[in-house]
């Protein structure tokens, strides 16, 4: 496409709809007009781009006309109805939420790892989940340098994944909490203030979450390798921002830490803070906002052969929606940089 | 031995200490007399005993005189200076701390696991760390039912491990930061409030920390399966109380889900809360306090042929520390169901 483009925000005010209007501005995306959007837009609400305020339309099929890309900051109920038709009115929607990430004729796109496919799309574009995301930005120059045969993941996922209610909740419990009062429970179904729920979206009849379900079917289907041995304990714990990943990776050749932390500090997207000496590791707190995906507590899993732990933080509403999704974008754009 | 008992708690105004005191007046452990110890002891403080107040003595040689029973909830320094002291001065010594741990001539024990090594002892019985207590309570069972062939965990691990200063840090950080003020580091190296830290106790020259370490060793221990593979990574959660570990078990011969629930709510001291369709599993909060080790989330991992996730919650400072050495104790007590 030949920029600038006329661009529309789905979703606008919510957690990651905000964070992708951000995106847009800081990394000055080449707009000819930006649109936002939401489900209960046209109330007079307006949101701030680049120093002005925009009205906030109400997302309707009349509102997606005349646009080059929409980005969708929305619910997987509100993406199955309005990206088929930014799509059929001529935009290209790449959609952050999951409705469509598994149908083969749709992308899964991280752009640092997996560009070439954005180009395969038929009008719509997929951006992985937030965890998945941060995991294979690591997998991959893993998986490039020594192979991999099996990846084992616990999570530590901090409530702005859910979105701004879930925020609201945590600060409303943990405040209850410390004045000894008790709890009220809206948004999940147990305290989340002070506890840690292993629980992140539904269950399925096995017993595991659909995030569980989605580490799995996403990573696989990124990296190109339908059989890959993946599992994954997704949990949410009481963190404002930035996902967590312990990342426990059998190579199927050998990888020293220090040559894995090398690969990695030399891959786009990935920084490496790793100084067991100095107790400096990343956290959310500390690495959990910003553009880069953090990897520290490289070491050996003596346990098999070629085990290699790893710790992985990164910001879910920048890398793990936003940001990711503003880089499918510009990956569409004739002329600038990949 | 025969009751009553002369005991002596060590450690009597910490965390883990004050929980000795109290397990030992709701078991009712036969005592002919309790005296509470402390290195800063002495200094007219005074903790609850069975409805009454008694002394903190200063914890010293002589102070450990005319003992049957001494529990040591201190630190692995002062452990180090008084166990060998009470021992050599008639008493069996029960160390929570980790001096002992590790020697071959000191049993290291949980008493639905390994109840006979208790017996073996030559005035020294180690407690083993909190982690490793209640995931070898649930890798017991599933071991006698399939054989165990490799466990990978990570862990949730709540700050009153550390201690009570530790509970205060969580408390004042977190006040701060809902107020919008800076935070105060003390006693954790990153902010604890809102965060995960990827570290407990100091790192090993191969980037390990002390309690990855333990929870590999001492598993092997006190399963008696020196080669076990067993690996973990070990995080601080901004959880109060309670102790969370995900456990990926691959065992040598196949069980179901279905069978591995049955066996470990049929399993001494393990209880089983798993009711996905009802968003029912443990959390620190709900099932953290108390005397059983409960767990949920029990499904397949399809990842490799014997694949099992479980999540397992228990109170680190009952099961995990004060209740397993009241117990140990219990088996020391001629007469007593075991």
């Amino acid at each position: 496409m030949n920029a600038p483009l006329r661009v529309g925000v789905a979703g606008a005010t919510g957690a990651v709809g905000s964070e992708m209007l951000a995106v847009l501005e800081e990394r000055s995306f080449p707009v000819e007009s930006v649109r936002a959007l939401a489900s209960r837009g046209g109330d007079g609400r307006r949101v701030r781009f680049a120093g002005r305020e925009i009205d906030v339309e109400k997302l309707s099929p009349g509102a997606l006309r005349d646009l080059d890309v929409v980005l969708f900051g929305t619910s997987a109920r509100v993406s199955r109805e309005f990206v088929p038709v930014a799509r059929d009115l001529g935009a290209v929607a790449i959609d952050n939420s999951r409705a469509f990430r598994m149908d083969p004729g749709v992308p899964l796109v991280v752009p640092e790892v997996n560009p070439d496919a954005a180009s395969r799309h038929d009008g719509i574009i997929a951006n992985p989940n937030c965890s998945t995301i941060q995991m294979v930005l690591v997998l991959k120059p893993l998986l490039d340098a020594a192979g991999v045969r099996r990846v084992v993941t616990a999570t530590y996922q901090s409530v702005s994944g859910t979105g701004l209610a879930a925020i609201r909740e945590l600060r409303d419990q943990s405040e209850a909490v410390l004045r000894g009062e008790p709890v009220v429970e809206e948004v999940y179904p147990h305290q989340i203030a002070f506890n840690c729920l292993p629980q992140i979206d539904v269950f399925d009849d096995a017993g595991e979450t659909r995030e569980e379900t989605k580490m799995v079917a996403e990573t696989r289907k990124i990296l190109d390798l339908p059989d890959l041995g993946v599992t994954a304990m997704c949990v949410r714990v009481p963190v404002f921002r930035g996902h967590a990943v312990a990342l426990n990776v059998e190579t199927e050749r050998e990888i020293t830490p220090e040559d894995a932390r090398t690969v990695l500090a030399g891959s786009p997207g990935v920084g490496v803070v790793d100084c067991p000496e100095c107790s400096e590791y990343p956290t959310q707190v500390d690495s959990g906002t910003g553009d880069t995906v953090w990897v520290g507590r490289v070491r050996r899993d003596p346990s098999v052969p070629n085990g290699l732990w790893l710790w992985v933080v990164a910001d879910n509403l920048r890398k793990g929606a936003a940001l990711n999704a503003v880089q499918i974008a510009e990956l569409l754009v004739d002329g600038l940089p990949g």
